[in-house]
């Protein structure tokens, strides 16, 4: 396709075919060479972006504007800026593996007490205690989207039973539905939850699911804050155990209870954003800019411009 | 076989074959019913005696003695305690679970800044910074026996690439021998160590091995502390990483600097231990005490006796 094409890697700028015409931009004022021309925009990714955003106020003064590319899973933020025919598309996939992979940290830290020994080392203390283990245990992992099956990937070789939930039952692939937690509940060692937060999904995991959770058993949190009831977890009291990457609030007030509550361990909302996202964004890039010169269809179109 | 078993576990006594005698010991002064009938002795599983060991002592009190099982791996202890007829069993293979486990959980807590967000938990410190990832590592693994295969098994998941390093190069399996080390460490993003203590090993990684490694690079020590040069990594002053479960001299007495040590972060000899290593014991519990009835040959005989 024609126009002018803005990224944000170099890799994507040296590997485009030549008959694209690319440029970098990554953030801040508009790149030299203007935005008139611009077709297809890769916003620069920028995990922390607090207030007034000129990588997305840019938006407005593109009139040539064919396809915004994000490479953050969620878009909300970007719908509304965009005419009808301009196409989105998000970085569904590129953040799988820097998630599972901190996924699997939480848990492993969780049944290890690696929270215990990380303080216990400030204090040049040396001594153990009887070690909880992965192993053997039933994780129930809700949200089986991709991020999940990378999960459950990673889950398995650690002799693990792994039961599948998603908000549809899909028998053929043996998961269940969201409506079956109850009977799940009961005999589950560790819940992960990794679902976006909808209107179905806010305050999915309350104080009726603590209440069914064997004592001892641990939910993690790498989805969104509020699909967890933070007032059913601080009222457990340390009976079911937590480790959670996101929130509800976020970021954390220095005040908030949940801070020192009993069997609760907190990461600051770092499980996608790690190295492994860069590679994977990278090459995904690649392969979108020759899609697009190619006039070949985009992967990851989550609106379609009309 | 006739005479009478000594067993730790309830599971055990109560699965083993009605022809067998079987009784429960597990630890302190000798059982009930004397020692004089003895011919099956499963020493009881004590993570961490020291001094005096009553469960040792009594060997010299097993006139009728044939068999010593050990639910260690190490073994050395024992052997000077058994007269030249008795054969000695271990525990090979029942820590594997536990002892990988916990590899995965210190190569994870290292690239995901685990230790960093234990302690800004317990100080309500919310921020991020930017994270390594374990995707896309090379692991050279030095030691690859049961409990490596182990560790690989549960690294590959993560998109890792692994290098199989042994005593002795196995061209077959693509294990290199550690001779070849000096040639793969230049590449390599993290180094598990998890070879047993010998003559050989001892010191195994120095000063040189150190020198040849990558800024930020990651060591994992899961074997014995010794096996490791501890002034050699305090002389890379955060250079190269360390995830060390075991140390030199161990316990870590107090004022030792390796506590404070840029980028190491330190567990107190856990990694064998956890609850996985239960279930594993037991199991392999039962199956030796059917051999041993059924009089077919024992699993583990690391001694046989004569």
């Amino acid at each position: 396709m024609g126009g002018r094409a803005l990224v944000q890697w170099e890799q994507n700028r040296d590997n485009a075919p030549r008959s694209l015409h690319v440029d970098l931009y990554t953030g801040g004022p508009a790149p030299e060479g203007g935005l008139e021309d611009v077709t297809f925009y890769q916003v620069p990714y920028a995990p922390s972006t607090q207030g007034v955003d000129e990588r997305l106020d840019m938006i407005a003064r593109m009139p040539e504007l064919r396809v915004v590319q994000l490479v953050s899973a969620g878009y909300e933020q970007v719908l509304d800026l965009l005419p009808d025919h301009v196409t989105l598309c998000n970085g569904r996939g590129l953040h799988d593996a820097s998630t599972a992979e901190h996924t699997l940290a939480l848990i492993l830290a969780s049944q290890r007490d690696l929270p215990r020994w990380a303080i216990d080392q400030r204090e040049h203390r040396w001594g153990s205690v009887p070690q909880r283990s992965l192993a053997d245990s039933r994780v129930v992992i809700v949200g089986y989207g991709s991020i999940g099956q990378a999960i459950e990937r990673r889950l398995l070789p650690f002799e693990t039973e792994v039961v599948r939930v998603a908000s549809r039952a899909r028998p053929e692939e043996g998961v269940h539905g969201v409506d079956e937690l109850p009977g799940l509940l009961p005999e589950a060692d560790v819940v992960v939850l990794v679902t976006p937060l909808t209107e179905r999904t806010r305050g999915l995991f309350g104080a009726e699911e603590f209440a069914l959770l064997r004592d001892d058993a641990l939910v993690v949190n790498v989805g969104r804050g509020a699909v967890m009831d933070t007032e059913a977890l601080l009222a457990q009291n340390g009976r079911v155990r937590a480790a959670l990457d996101v929130t509800d609030p976020e970021p954390l007030p220095v005040a908030h209870p949940l801070w020192d509550a009993p069997g609760v361990y907190l990461t600051p909302h770092v499980a996608g954003g790690s190295a492994a996202f860069y590679p994977r964004a990278r090459a995904f890039m690649d392969g979108q800019l020759a899609r697009w010169s190619a006039g070949e269809p985009l992967e990851n179109v989550v609106r379609p411009g009309r």
